[in-house]
This record gives C-alpha cells, sequence and structure tokens, in this order.
C-alpha cells in the first residue's frame, strides 16, 4: 500500500497498571482526505477517503452509482490531492439522471441505501448466476494473504481492505478507511485493468451490510468473504441476489451464510 | 440493548484443520433498517441502522445537522418501523436552509464531509473550552464497562457502542451497526433527558473519524475515549477544537493523541 494512506502523529502512550507512565511517540495514523467530485463544474459528491488510487475509486463510484457503465464514458478526470477536488468530464450524457444523484452523500463508510434499491440498484445490481465454487480451506487461506499484505492495518488500526481473488493469489489489495471505498476502487481496478470479477472471490475485512452486498452485485461477483459479521438485510439480499457470502473468517474457521453451494470441502462429508 | 437490534439466520459452520467439518448453525446477526425520515412530505434523508432507539437517532441527527438546536423545534414525529418511515413535522422553520440540506445522504456509518465543514458546521461545531479533566485509570475502566455492557457485539460482531460517561459510570449506552448512528442516538439521548454532555466523556468503540470529533464538538463535548483507532483529519480537527481524543483503550493501556492536559495520572510523573 502507498506511503500516503499513512502518516505520524506526536502522541502520549499511557500504560497502566501498577507500574503507571506516560511516554510520547510518533505514532503511525490513517490519513484521511475529502475528495469532493465535480462533475462539469457541479459538485456531485463528496467522497471521504484515504489518499491512495482515486482514480480507481472515482471510477469505482462513477460505476457503482451507475453514472457509467464503461471507463470509456470518462472523456477526462483531473485529480488535485492537494486541494481536494476530482475534476470530471463525461464523453455524453451520464447513465442516469441527475436529480437521481442529487441525493447522493458519500462518508468514508457509506454507500446507498433503500431508495436506491428501488431506483439505480434495479438497473445495475444483477442476480449472479456463476457456477464458480472455491474451496473452504482456499477461502481461509485467501484471508490469511488479505491479513498479511494489510501491513498497515496493524499499523495504525484505521484501515479496511478489499481484493480480488483468482484462485490462490489475490490480483490487487485495495486499502481505504472507509469499507464501502475500499470496494469501490477494486470495482474500478477491475474496470481499468478490464479484469473480470466473475468467476472470483472478493476477499474484505469490513462488515457485510447490505451495501457492500449490492456492491458486490454490481460488480458481478458471487462470492464474497469476510473477515467480519453480516447484518440480517445483507443477507436477505445476497440470498436474492444469489451471491455465497461467508463471514467471521478467522483462526482456521468461517460461517457461510447464504449460497453454500459454492464451498467446496476437500473430503466430503460421510 | 434491545432484542431488535439482533436477530438469527441458518448459517453452516465450517471447520477447518485436519478434522475439516461443517455444521448447520442458528446465527445470531445484526439487524439492519433503512428509515427514511420525511419533513412535510419530502424525503430529507435515508438513514441504515439498527431498529433500536428510533426516536433518538431522529433527534440526535437533526440536532447533528443543524435543522434542529432544541427538543421543542420538532412538533411532531411518528415513526413506522415496519415500513421504514420517520414522518416529521417541525414546529417552525428548520435551522439551516433546505437548499443545505438537499445533499445529506446517510449511510449505515457515514456523516459528513468537506462540505459541511464549511457550510453548517461552522455554525454548529464549537470550541470547546472545558476544564474538566478525568483520571487515566478512569478511562481505562469506562471502557471496560462499555465492552462489558455491549453483548451483542461479542454475539453478532456487527455493531458499535457510544455512551456518555458521569464519572466512573455510564448514562446511557447507545448500540447501532453504524458509528455515526450510536452517536446520534446519544446526542438525541441527550437532548430528549435534557443532559448536558459538557464535563462528561464520550465512550465509543469506533474508529475516531473527522465526522466523529465534528459530532463531539456540536454536542458540547471535550472528552472522547475511543477504543480504536484515529484518522489524520480527526486529529488536526481535535487539535482546533479544542477535544482530547484518546484511543487504542485496551489491555490497560490508552494512547492520547489531542489535549493531553484533561488526562490526569493517580501519581505524578518523577
Amino acid at each position: 500500500m502507498e506511503q500516503g494512506n499513512l502518516t505520524t502523529w506526536r502522541a502520549v502512550r499511557y500504560t497502566g497498571g501498577g507500574n503507571e507512565q506516560m511516554e510520547e511517540i510518533d505514532d503511525p495514523i490513517a490519513a484521511e482526505l475529502a475528495l469532493t467530485v465535480k462533475l462539469d463544474g457541479d459538485e456531485l459528491a463528496t467522497i471521504v477517503c484515504s489518499p491512495s488510487h482515486l482514480r480507481e475509486l472515482v471510477f469505482g463510484f462513477l460505476a457503482s452509482e451507475g453514472i457509467i457503465r464503461v471507463p470509456g464514458q470518462v472523456e477526462k478526470l483531473t485529480i488535485d490531492e492537494e486541494r481536494g477536488y476530482a475534476y470530471l468530464k463525461l464523453a455524453g450524457l451520464p447513465s442516469i439522471s441527475r436529480d437521481k444523484m442529487a441525493k447522493r452523500w458519500i462518508g468514508s463508510c457509506c454507500g446507498k441505501s433503500r431508495q436506491f434499491y428501488f431506483h439505480n440498484d434495479m438497473l445495475t445490481a444483477r442476480t449472479i448466476m456463476t457456477r464458480y465454487t472455491i474451496r473452504a480451506e482456499q477461502c481461509i487461506k485467501l484471508m490469511e494473504l488479505l491479513q498479511a499484505s494489510s501491513i498497515d492495518f496493524h499499523r495504525s488500526g484505521g484501515v479496511h481492505n478489499a481484493a480480488l481473488a483468482d484462485g490462490d493469489k489475490l490480483l490487487s489489495v485495495m486499502t481505504d478507511i472507509g469499507r464501502h471505498n475500499a470496494l469501490d476502487k477494486l470495482y474500478g481496478y477491475c474496470m481499468l485493468q478490464g479484469v473480470k470479477p466473475e468467476g472470483k472471490a472478493i476477499v474484505f475485512s469490513g462488515r457485510l451490510s447490505s451495501e457492500v452486498v449490492l456492491k458486490a452485485a454490481k460488480m458481478g461477483c458471487g462470492v464474497l468473504l469476510s473477515k467480519s459479521a453480516p447484518t440480517d438485510l445483507a443477507l436477505r439480499l445476497a440470498d436474492d441476489l444469489g451471491i455465497t457470502c461467508a463471514g467471521f473468517i478467522r483462526m482456521g474457521g468461517m460461517t457461510v451464510y447464504t449460497h453454500p453451494e459454492r464451498i467446496i470441502m476437500n473430503q466430503s462429508l460421510p
């Protein structure tokens, strides 16, 4: 991960117990950037994010929102990281109408919501029909790979990671203080590199909320592997949309919540 | 915490290693609700949240956004949890203009952003001048109390907690799948109960982002205690706004990032 996602802060470390003490330290801290996306001069959204892969982030965000479907719809994207602006020019009209974009507001870890389920989601989220399967053992291994790759998380405790897994390896690891941004960066990476998420798995450090499941559906990815917990709304959506959700992948185990038919054990049950 | 924040889901638990096996279990899952707030018939925002303390959530949200300053500005609030709507009627005009609300969009854990720093935040966030101090030992103890009270987090792994601490005890513990919602519920609780956050500490399970610090500033609370990590933007804001930020409160220690003058050790340094 880029150096830019981390910075340091002079802090006081307190240790309690019998030998109570305080000492000054230089602590690694996750950097936070507010990036305002301007479309033809108008503010489209402000994304609170980690300052890495900003190009992928904007492309993934536009695709997630249904504003573009292919990278060619972006005529020009200029990012001024210093001032926190992304200037965007589309080649034609956006794929959804401007008034439907009007209510969007992106915090450091938010995505969409009910209203979007009824509008754009119906256009962009699709039921996943892939016959792709993955071995249970492989899921555990991929999560270990993700954690090994996310040194910054251990150093600053402040970021999430999302990666696309092809077989036994991770194609790309995206990092952000926002769960949704990490996924948008991955989506943008797939678009820009021409990588198809079908027949691959998303390996994710964050909680599986409804918004995360919808994002996987929009990407066309049928297997969502998470270190964390899901919500009930996420699982109802995943069940409907044909997405395999596995959570709590840690310490050699995991819980498969939806569509377990894609998870294969090494030895068959007796 | 209310039962309503938790539900169960039939899942498959996989255990790897030499004795690979799968078994069906009923797993406790965090419930997720999309609550659309309607102001005089218009959609104001959709808040993706845990379905508890919805009244406190709406009041805290309105106050955070600068839409109301005192509870009396709400003439009527009717919550239809089943259908996911909160119908709101104000007694007079909102405290900020409608067009400034237009861009708000609330995901399960998002808050505001740069645009808000320049508009409403300047009106509602205030520099904290309190002389309130807290013993370092007390910070550790309060975090232990928070964790002991949040049984659901351990059961479902999907929620955050925010509490207001008065001396050695927690006045109220609010729970939500969204970090910001947990804080808004706490804000709403303070408004509705007439509890003043000055001279008290916020004890929080989530990460300290810029949005969390701004929320504390709006509430008028000068001490923010977190189990997790901060971001750099959060710390710059806290430094400016006079807020003491302590993070990584765990295993008997903590890191104090800003305004350490409010944190007192039992024995003075040699």
